[in-house]
């Protein structure tokens, strides 16, 4: 044990297994997610040192065997719930052959299928006979789903559907494991009969022959190449291009509406049912943010452990070189993200919870809460990947050249939650449609309609003026709270009243929303600012109202950090509208510094209560023992281009230089 | 060639040939690049799509045969200039096998050896008969060069000097070149003689047998593993141990200071002499500017090029999907970073010209102009870096899932801005010094001592509150550039005045120091602003004065956006030292949202003004006659995972999952 990160977690003011025990909520999780990860971490295929030295191919043949060793420690354990494959996936942390399969082409089949379908194609798949996944994405169109060019045209004579792309842009592209792993998919396709369009339907599309695997007549099928990802390398996101390849009717998913053998066209009836298509959505945004937690809450325990055993540079001339997390600036780079970390977690506790609340309502016929959950999961989506994107960034920085290592996974960490801001919806897109809500409740607030729990503050009239906030005052979680729901209060209805007076004018509202596009980000992020401070803090004082003295103390000093460095960080968005003064600022930068001293003993001790086994970090630099020169130089040692003493191409080019007199 | 990008040149308002020669200094230095690039683009060897696909060690063999073919190309064409060599290594685009030879093994011996020393080993360097590289940093040791480990022990009986590794830390790590294609390094170690130490020097060490390669006795030597970025993959940045390894006193270079075979120690005396040691560094840190101008410039061609192609969405529902650069929320994820590129070319030519200036007097024995040359460098090094590197994020992030795959080259290029702020001086404790000049040049100049060019403001008694500036007068060079000086006046005197409280408080200066290293970092920030908008309008007053007037037009507004964003964007830092109120904030928002309307039809021709071409560029995305999607597929048929219409191990993977029913 490296003596420096011995010092520091004998110093820390708090019992680290209770507090690891409260985030996993209760010591049998705890177990038990040690127990599921320690199912991989002793067998030496699921070793992760190895996957830095993989060329892609070795990377996608290894992961096939990882897969299958999976299926038979899920079998051999009986392991069924969310929790437990929860674990297992960060265990393994690459992508699987059959994730998609698991994710995206079942669920669809029990949400899209009618009885008879799901009965057919259920137990093929849950028995892997067929192997799918999910193509809706083309080379030309994402976001934006209604201009999808794949055509599913019904051929009466056949009672067949002609899936075709009808031009390059139509090329699926991007769908996970669609190029090689699976032999089956869900095509995402626009619906004719008798040249009428009948929007966007789902088929079920054989793409590759069940034994020789060789792509079906028809479709020309293949992976889209290289991501810096290693987890998202190992994925043989795929593409493909199809030549009017027919399917026979009943492969139309066919829950919602349905093609009859004459070819007439029927959608089903079901009072908000096709509501309902919007859950699975929603439940995916949802879960994101867990995510990202666990990435971003890596890259802390990553960069937090480095910094307590790398020693550089001297405070004091000529008294000796300090750990660097004793610098200021190091602690303002990290600290934030820590709390971030923290805030993440109760954030998307408190947004996931409010997601199962209202799906109950939901499944009573309920669908009035509908739009403040789309609204709540995506800015929450948006908000945590964009905050972790320029943290891990940061904690990468803060590890100088050894952070720049694969072996330090920081680069990896960054690459996993950049993919993030894309996926399952734009951050852009999502924000943007997170704003829309937004003035929409001012005008209906002003209207007399009552508005949601997340919400109901943009009815109010807002406190006037300045808050003349006092130094301690800003510790007071209430004061915090104010702060920001008022921030985002003015901004919102300041902006709602621009856009209206643009309207007013005469600009058309899609053109006016378009010109305040930048300002209404910047509401959404207000509002969610405000949202994620409100659930750090009561978090706080509900799920951990039964903590220790030291764990609620510790904890009430990251979520001040929290709170405080988000007014720091964007002084600009509070003086604006002027909530705060410049002085204050200065006040709560004083306070910043306080509390970062404050935590200090303690930031180890924080990082270890996430609890990552060296197994599940995989980094070089955030080692538990913090021997972290021993383990790059033993990594080093295994790099590929280690496996000769004499790389033949460097003496080869040696030589000739040498030759050549050049 | 796509119509839509057909369409935005055909609207340009200037002429980009015309702009593409100012940029290049000369019709004639446009002439001499594209000739240049083109002896590499017309190679297959040189062709870089092959590069996506490659493991590390073929990568590593391929750039073997592109440095050789290098060599023969410049002796075929008599290339010399430092200009050419730069254009032929962009054009390679990955680090060479001999590029730590060229820019450290030669140059220090030029600078520290004596006469015999470069009369003897020079020559052999030229030759190529030895390969070189320049070892200092450690594993535990980066920043603080005095911390270093490695000891040469002088041993009086042999004339010898002993070199060690005294422990593992001590270990040589991140040389570049070190690892396998080199058989020679210069050793940064401290000087013992009688056990009395004399401070770091550098020796000449053979560490691989001239003949075999094979690593001589008492040599540890080999690669430290992977990183993300293929420019960095393919140097074989290494590690070295020594165990009581041998080399002739003569192999100290003895050009600053001489230990006789008596074993006394003999510094040289030359006036001031030793502080030409700093020379190079700086200079190096002078030319860093360029290179990430050269890194973003490439990501923004490829974002804007992209964004005009890329349709997607509707603004007015049922008008058909808009090019995305038609949002506004794009254009204020690129735009900026547009207006960047252009502030980074011109404040690297303004520090450069300085640098070169001031070297002038250097030679001629005057140095008080280098700690504000260390200043102006160093904060122009981490200024650019930080910059460019949230912009070139930005650029991925703008363009969604393509933006992630390789095939864009915006990974990579963030990867290579990244490396950029930690080599050569992390950024922070760059910005630190920065700001440690600045807090004593306010001392200073309160003294009455005169200051510098850079920092005269300093000394000013600045003006008084706020400036009532309108929205009109925000578009004036004069009034921009006064309200960023004033905004770094404020804070630095302020910080100054803080930190002088606190040491006549009774803290130790150092600690103090420490205690506000983040308001620190803030006040390097803000007077690095000040300096590159500064450089930017007096490079549009003087350098471009006999452009076109359209030339002259657009980049005015090109400027204006960076000046009037910076303001926007860091709103907090302007309103908090009072130099404008949060109504001026909103009008300097109206002002960037005219501006972005006014150069978006210019904004193709922008890019296509800093003249990649495809070669160069190497991004599906940037592609010049915009056929992005003809690219991407072209590409994707070429992925190594597509060697095989059935890649073995996926057929594999689903028949053992067919057969163990799992």
């Amino acid at each position: 044990m490296n003596p420096d990160i011995a010092r520091e977690r004998s110093q820390a003011s708090f019992s680290v297994q209770e507090l690891i025990n409260l985030l996993d909520g209760g010591k049998q999780n705890t177990e038990r997610r040690r127990y599921v990860e320690s199912l991989l971490s002793q067998e030496p295929l699921f070793q992760k040192e190895q996957d830095f030295f993989l060329s892609r191919e070795e990377a996608f043949d290894l992961v096939g065997q990882r897969a299958l060793r999976v299926f038979q420690i899920v079998k051999e354990n009986k392991i069924t719930s969310r929790e437990d494959n929860r674990h297992l996936s960060r265990g393994i942390d690459l992508t699987l052959p059959s994730d998609l399969h698991r994710v995206m082409f079942m669920p669809t089949i029990k949400l899209m299928g009618t009885k008879e379908q799901q009965e057919k194609w259920l137990p093929l798949a849950e028995m892997h006979q067929i192997l799918g996944t999910f193509a809706q994405t083309e080379l030309g169109h994402g976001t934006f789903v209604r201009g999808l060019e794949t055509t599913a045209t019904y051929d009466k004579q056949t009672q067949q559907f002609v899936l075709h792309s009808p031009s390059l842009t139509a090329s699926k592209w991007w769908p996970g494991n669609l190029g090689h792993s699976t032999n089956y998919c869900i095509v995402v396709a626009r619906l004719i009969i008798d040249d009428k369009e009948y929007g966007l339907h789902y088929f079920l599309l054989q793409t590759r022959d069940l034994k020789t695997h060789q792509p079906l007549p028809g479709v020309t099928i293949g992976e889209i190449g290289p991501k810096t990802s290693r987890y998202y390398n190992v994925n043989d996101n795929g593409f493909l291009l199809l030549d009017h390849v027919r399917v026979p009717r009943e492969q139309m998913l066919m829950g919602l509406a349905q093609v009859n053998s004459k070819g007439e066209f029927i959608r089903k009836s079901s009072k908000g049912g096709e509501k309902a298509v919007y859950a699975p959505m929603m439940l995916i945004r949802a879960g994101i943010p867990f995510n990202v937690f666990y990435q971003l809450s890596r890259a802390m325990t990553i960069a937090i452990r480095y910094s307590t055993v790398r020693r550089q540079s001297e405070i004091k001339p000529g008294h000796g070189e300090v750990q660097i997390l004793d610098y200021k600036s190091q602690q303002d780079k990290l600290f934030p993200g820590l709390a971030l970390a923290y805030a993440t977690w109760f954030a998307a506790s408190g947004v996931y919870k409010e997601f199962l609340n209202q799906s109950e309502n939901w499944s009573k016929g309920n669908f009035s809460f509908l739009q403040e959950l789309h609204a709540l999961t995506s800015g929450m989506k948006a908000f945590s990947t964009s905050r972790a994107l320029g943290q891990v960034e940061t904690c990468r920085l803060a590890c100088g050249g050894h952070g720049f290592s694969a072996f330090s996974n920081l680069p990896e960490l960054h690459d996993l939650i950049s993919a993030g801001c894309t996926y399952e919806g734009e951050n852009t897109v999502l924000m943007l449609q997170v704003a829309r809500f937004l003035v929409k409740c001012v005008a209906k607030g002003r209207n007399g309609s009552d508005l949601h729990s997340t919400v109901t503050y943009l009815k109010g009239a807002g406190s006037k003026g300045t808050f003349h906030t006092t130094a301690d005052e800003f510790l007071d979680p209430r004061v915090q709270v104010e702060l920001y729901r008022e921030a985002s209060f003015r901004l919102v209805t300041d902006t709602e009243h621009r856009l209206k007076a643009k309207v007013k004018s005469g600009i058309d509202p899609a053109i006016a929303f378009n010109e305040l596009s930048v300002d209404l980000i910047r509401c959404a992020n207000a509002h969610m600012s405000y949202l994620v401070v409100k659930y750090f803090i009561e978090a706080l004082d509900t799920d951990f109202a039964k903590a220790s003295h030291p764990i609620k103390s510790v904890l009430k000093s990251v979520c001040d950090i929290f709170a405080l460095h988000g007014i720091s960080e964007e002084s600009g968005r509070f003086l604006e509208v002027s909530v705060i003064t410049p002085n204050q600022v200065a006040i709560v930068r004083d306070q910043i510094m306080e509390l970062f001293s404050k935590i200090r003993p303690d930031a180890v001790a924080l990082v270890d209560a996430f609890d990552y086994s060296d197994f599940v970090l995989n980094s070089a630099l955030g080692r538990y023992d913090g021997q972290v020169y021993q383990r790059l130089f033993e990594l080093a040692q295994k790099s590929e281009l280690n496996k000769k003493k004499v790389q033949p191409s460097a003496k080869k080019y040696l030589q000739e230089l040498q030759k050549s007199k050049l």
